[in-house]
């Protein structure tokens, strides 16, 4: 693998293609080792390798392939070069898997007679209308409301991608709702509003909260989505959390939790240095001076956010300056990581020297999260003498937000608190075994740890914003 | 049965319950032909009766019973007066059918390995981002889009129970979604717009609509449903029906098309009169003058609505008063209605007497369809001779919406036209066999063949609101 392969690795994270071959029976066993090399020789990763279908003449082979689009069309390529291997087709799995959508609003019940329909439609329904017009509570026992969040964008800062456009941004949101679904159960419903005005977006939100149970402000840009996760925390009754804030914040305190309950550190001899003053890093300050940190200090595209600077500060900015950075240190990147421990990146790709890392103090933890390609490489980060690295693949909000909203809907909350985050982040730093730094994603009990945090600190503490 | 229960019963429509009875074992003949004469002593009627449970002394039976709270209540007394007998539990099937709602969003796939979360989920879904922003119409193709309808309300005329809010229409939105589900497969989204005024309401239905692929306005009240459908109809780029008009209008000429082409008499020879100038009679209106009646007449409450008329007059009855009433008829119903071939009530209870059905030309058709009531009951009708009667239980708007959507979406056509309606009316009325005047709701032929008719028809034609 060239240098060049090596650096676009960095850049183009591998997705999941499905390759079928038709391999002639007369030439299976030298052709399926001439593919096998094949695919290794690109770089590629085999995920599996599954016989599809055998008649007289050929044997059809499905192999799931962890590759780039430059990387699997050099396999295609070498793979029909291979005698008596055909290439049938190719399919980029992240395309098949949103065919059709990746979530869909089912009946929970047949309807299989007139009786059924007779209960669930006219008349039968009309009853259960008139029990919650004389009780509204009832709608959290005879709809889905109470198992219902709202996951609303306007599209503005999809993933890595920027403003998209509320449309574009709907396979971000579909996605979140099928692991809503598969992680807690949850019926969440992406809420698209074709707005850039924050003020519109919460006059829209706010006129169809009454038909959820909780918001997920999911993508939207700084500085709105503050205003917006703000104003619909302040008027509505029932929880709204922003993820790239809260989430994300959630997820990184746990593996500080799980990184320090291995090593035996401890929070308060910390001191920290965070890269990126939007949705996420204003989050991480408050969470990790709420956990324990004495110092934070916050840095943007212009240095470290302090008291006293002009230029580029946003109220949100100078309302950080005030509560971080208490040494009022100014300066650049490499000036403030000096003798820092801990350093948590959430701003843009290669900002961080390996110089930078050993200017922090001994045994320095590196957080290097920006996506998709993070401040300085993990490998980069070790090499450097960091204690821990880690990168945005390792630290993932779907880990917090499937359990947080299940224990804050199961509580009937009108609120999700920094006490609830907190118990989220413990939680999940808890159950990160053996080397791990962070719990795995596919255990149930994960998900519902998290979820039974939550829920026993549901109603007490501080609002996430204020 | 006294006189009082046969009035009751008019305007208490029955509904399904479950009672749980533990009945010993040496007395369960007795029992059990006690407990069937209890039942139909009380003028229930039994759905079904299974053997629940047995254990050393008694046996659980759980009987299905189609009955009123009045009378439930005399069964459940009734049945603990008999030896052996106890009473477990009654449940009030419309209300199990909707605990925890009717509807649920779900994955659309499974979610077992983090290969699955890389697909659906970052970094993946990414790829499917960037190709809908570059060509938006690939998210009919990589979102649920396609399929998705919005069921707009605002709460302010829920079934016949009028303004109850948005919350306490939940229910219906929620088995109207079931119902959308289970007969065409499509996703749709309750959507609750916490608003009384047309315009905002609009305006937020505007900002959402890129996030669905249709839109169903439903029991909104008249007149600001005109201006909403009228408008959103206008301004976007996805069909929009109000089931109210559009749904009704539907099923009312799919009945009438039914009884002629079973009795050979013609469209063309019938002048008819609408009790009801709401969102139902205005649209049925139309559809009816569109299929071939000369002459209309649509009353309200204050009578014929007619050119020149000055009280009550909305923009949109000065708009009906210039395109029906050739004869601009003047008077009450019992004037409008002597000499008419056909009477449609989407009004009220009891408006009409046998003798304005006697005043009708020969053999008339009488549907009274006001909820949960008709003007007078199919009986009477026939007795002052009726050729056909009918009422609200079986013109039942879900036989035509499920079919009409999945034929507009399927189409991916901008706008449904009064020609698709009429072809989804032609497609129910032939469907309808035998003595039948409706098909049955439960053959997914039918909503089948409604689809089938949408699309055949899709893009040609008049705009269903003007």
């Amino acid at each position: 693998m060239g240098s060049l392969q090596a650096l676009q690795d960095r850049f183009v994270r591998p997705t999941v293609f499905t390759l079928r071959l038709a391999i002639s029976q007369g030439r299976l066993d030298d052709a399926l080792a001439g593919i096998v090399s094949a695919v290794a020789q690109s770089g590629t990763k085999i995920q599996s390798m599954s016989l599809a279908e055998i008649d007289a003449d050929q044997v059809m082979y499905d192999l799931a392939l962890l590759s780039t689009d430059d990387r699997i069309t050099r396999v295609k390529e070498s793979c029909s070069g291979i005698d008596g291997v055909k290439v049938r087709c190719v399919l980029d799995m992240s395309f098949e898997s949103h065919r059709g959508g990746a979530c869909e609003m089912r009946s929970r019940r047949p309807i299989k007679s007139n009786t059924d329909l007779r209960i669930v439609y006219t008349p039968g329904v009309a009853r259960v209308c008139k029990a919650i017009e004389a009780d509204a509570a009832l709608a959290r026992e005879f709809t889905n409301v109470a198992n219902k969040v709202a996951i609303c964008t306007n599209g503005t800062a999809i993933l890595g991608l920027g403003d998209i456009g509320a449309l574009a941004g709907l396979p971000v949101m579909e996605g979140k709702s099928a692991i809503f679904w598969e992680f807690a159960g949850i019926s969440a419903e992406p809420v698209l509003i074709d707005t850039k005005d924050a003020d519109e977006f919460i006059n829209v939100m706010e006129k169809l909260a009454c038909g959820f149970g909780a918001i997920q402000v999911e993508d939207v840009a700084a500085p709105e989505c503050f205003k917006i996760t703000r104003e619909l925390d302040r008027r509505l009754k029932i929880p709204v959390m922003h993820d790239d804030q809260h989430g994300t914040a959630t997820v990184v305190l746990a593996g500080l939790y799980s990184y320090l309950r291995k090593s035996g550190r401890k929070m308060t001899d910390l001191s920290c240095v965070i890269s990126g003053a939007g949705a996420a890093g204003t989050a991480i300050a408050d969470v990790l001076m709420l956990a324990g940190i004495a110092d934070v200090v916050v840095l943007d595209r212009r240095g470290a956010i302090h008291r006293g600077r002009v230029e580029g500060m946003s109220p949100e900015k100078q309302m950080l300056a005030e509560r971080t950075n208490k040494a009022n240190q100014k300066g650049g990147i490499a000036e403030i990581m000096k003798g820092k421990e801990l350093f948590i990146g959430v701003s843009q790709a290669d900002l961080v020297s390996k110089d930078m890392v050993r200017s922090m103090a001994k045994d320095p933890i590196v957080m290097a999260l920006a996506n998709p390609v993070g401040e300085i490489s993990v490998q980069d980060a070790y090499e450097a003498g960091a204690a821990l690295a880690a990168d945005g693949r390792m630290v993932n909000n779907a880990l917090a937000y499937p359990g947080m909203f299940r224990g804050a809907l199961d509580a009937n909350t009108d609120m999700i608190t920094m006490e609830m985050l907190m118990a989220a982040a413990k939680a999940l730093g808890d159950m990160a075994h053996g080397e791990a730094l962070m719990p795995e994603m596919m255990d149930p009990a994960v998900h519902k740890a998290v979820a039974d945090a939550v829920r026993g600190t549901a109603g007490k503490g501080t609002p996430l914003v204020q």
